[in-house]
């Protein structure tokens, strides 16, 4: 057996107020006055100065605001690399994502297509990466994509939704402040922590786990239970260890997989562009029979919180279409090796996929 | 507030047999003929042919067998790096460490001290070193100390003991492979488990505590209740939980503090010699008025494995001995300050420790 030599983030601060540290961190990292700092921002931050103004930027450096109600695209991605060799006379001394997974999707892939020739497209995969890529900084203002841990940076292509899955994908640098998510909206923050939570299932229950990714996993799903179940934690509390939550999570994939519900949750957002974490919700909803223990807590949890799910998204589709979406789960092969064991092919079926989106 | 920067562990392997990928990871870092991989091994493989055998070896390559009755001085570590200076004419590729805390530890020093000027004793503190180090592999074969984690390397100086804490201490590469802990005593296996199991609940009592460091100790905390105190475990998963357990303790200790049991053994180590994982083990056995819970549990764990401390150890000992014992403990205010608060200094006296050694 050949196991994987999992690439850590270099660095992580954690603690509230340590976006302030920024600054500080980046002073040293500087390559010169024609290098400049990037810094890719969810567009939910536009005006809000309380964190713009902490932004540190000097010479040539940038913020640019991402507008985040779709997934990134390669396309995006190659554009955004352009834009950097057009404008500017040398490479960043860095690239800063501050934002959700979306944004800091985005901050991986443009780091590492600075210095990898061709289009993103092309990268999209295992291990074709060949160059380091540019210092990279990671910033969650939301949390639960584990995005900010991840060796993976999840785009939309012309082919597929598949990560440019790297050694030199992870972040150099990660800032874990839990203040910057106090302003997340209830939905959104509900959406994006069940993408922990179901990450922390599908892993745990599935063929792939050692003790390294089930120590990660068992303790992001306990933090997500305190979380979203109990009634003990005040605000900060609850901030502070779902961002903690986010980060075990992410780390628990290092030697597992996520599964059936990720799967499916990948089509839906090919072909619909549904969001990643209420995908996932969607999805998970009508999973008892994978996971029968976690989807019922998922569904405690959301009448804990009043959550209500958009229903019949597929009732209107063709055949063809959810012909699409099947051809899109069902092509992330480790993902149902992970849930379902070597002969998934024998456990699952296309009716068996196109009845279950229907019911969605 | 300021908040530490953590410098993360940049890559980790984790599996049973992961071991034999020393070899692949290895080549890729040789930086020539004439810049050798020293190997530093603890003696207690000396002859054993199925973990020495797998030990890549090329060119100028030394594996140099390291005796561990006795904890790393500064001394041994500059004798070490001279000789490494006097033997090559280059710098190693790397320095690797096979062993439990000692020898991982002295794989640390000595790679810090091949770049940086002086002798080790004038770098025990924090952030003294000012060079990064020669790349460098921790490979545990024992669980419980951390040290594969840690920013930090403990050496018994002419003055002190006290870590080598920086940035660049924390090791380029682990090799987690559970399997190699196959052959541990019994009595050391619990003696250093309980440095873990100590490490946690100093940790998680302690006062610096955050929700990064909780969420770490909380989890390592659990898994030695499962591994030394269930019995649903088979001889494997208790290995391999019992490693993550050492890792996940060992990254509590990143936003937090280990306390009074730790601040005592390094008395007894230092006047004594007495190994840190024992010693420990003697000092929290009588530490019921600040860690109640924690002793207890610590009682019945040494009940169910039938482990017997050394008693009256400090029974004979004079006046001065006790003093220096104190005095080394006292010196060691970052502990006392996460035992005990801000005000640690009204709540210990040098009478009241002066109680507590003689009970030992």
């Amino acid at each position: 057996m050949i196991y994987k030599n999992y690439p850590m983030v270099s660095r992580v601060i954690f603690g509230r107020g340590s976006f302030n540290q920024l600054d500080e961190i980046l002073a040293s990292k500087r390559k010169g006055r024609n290098a400049p700092f990037i810094f890719y921002v969810d567009d939910v931050f536009k005006g809000n100065h309380w964190l713009t103004s902490r932004i540190p930027l000097s010479y040539k450096d940038k913020i640019i605001y991402i507008p985040t109600e779709e997934e990134p695209k390669t396309s995006q991605i190659d554009k955004l690399v352009e834009d950097i060799i057009l404008e500017f006379s040398e490479l960043p001394s860095g690239i800063i994502g501050i934002g959700g997974g979306i944004v800091m999707d985005i901050a991986k892939a443009v780091s590492l297509m600075l210095t990898n020739p061709g289009e993103s497209k092309d990268y999209q995969g295992w291990d074709l990466i060949k160059n380091p890529a540019i210092y990279h900084v990671g910033v969650p203002t939301i949390s639960g994509t584990g995005a900010e841990v991840s060796r993976t940076t999840i785009l939309t292509g012309p082919d597929r939704k598949l990560g440019i899955n790297s050694d030199y994908t992870p972040f150099d640098q990660v800032v874990l402040d839990p203040e910057l998510t106090k302003g997340v909206p209830k939905d959104q923050w509900f959406y994006t922590g069940m993408d922990c939570f179901v990450h922390c299932v599908e892993s745990l229950d599935g063929t792939f786990l050692n003790a390294f990714s089930q120590s990660y996993g068992e303790k992001a799903f306990e933090l997500c239970k305190e979380i979203f179940l109990s009634d003990t934690l005040t605000e900060e509390e609850s901030q502070d260890k779902l961002m903690m939550a986010s980060w075990h999570g992410g780390m628990s994939i290092a030697y597992s997989q996520v599964g059936v519900a990720h799967a499916m949750s990948y089509g839906l957002s090919y072909l619909l562009g549904i969001k990643h974490g209420i995908g996932n919700c969607i999805v998970f909803d009508h999973l008892e029979e994978y996971y029968p223990e976690g989807v019922a807590m998922f569904k405690q949890m959301k009448e804990k919180h009043n959550i209500e799910l958009p229903q019949g998204i597929c009732a209107e589709l063709h055949d063809d279409q959810i012909d699409i979406m099947v051809n899109v789960a069902l092509s992330l092969e480790p993902l149902w090796e992970n849930a379902l064991g070597k002969n998934w092919k024998t456990k699952i079926t296309r009716e068996k996929l196109t009845t279950l989106y229907k019911k969605m």
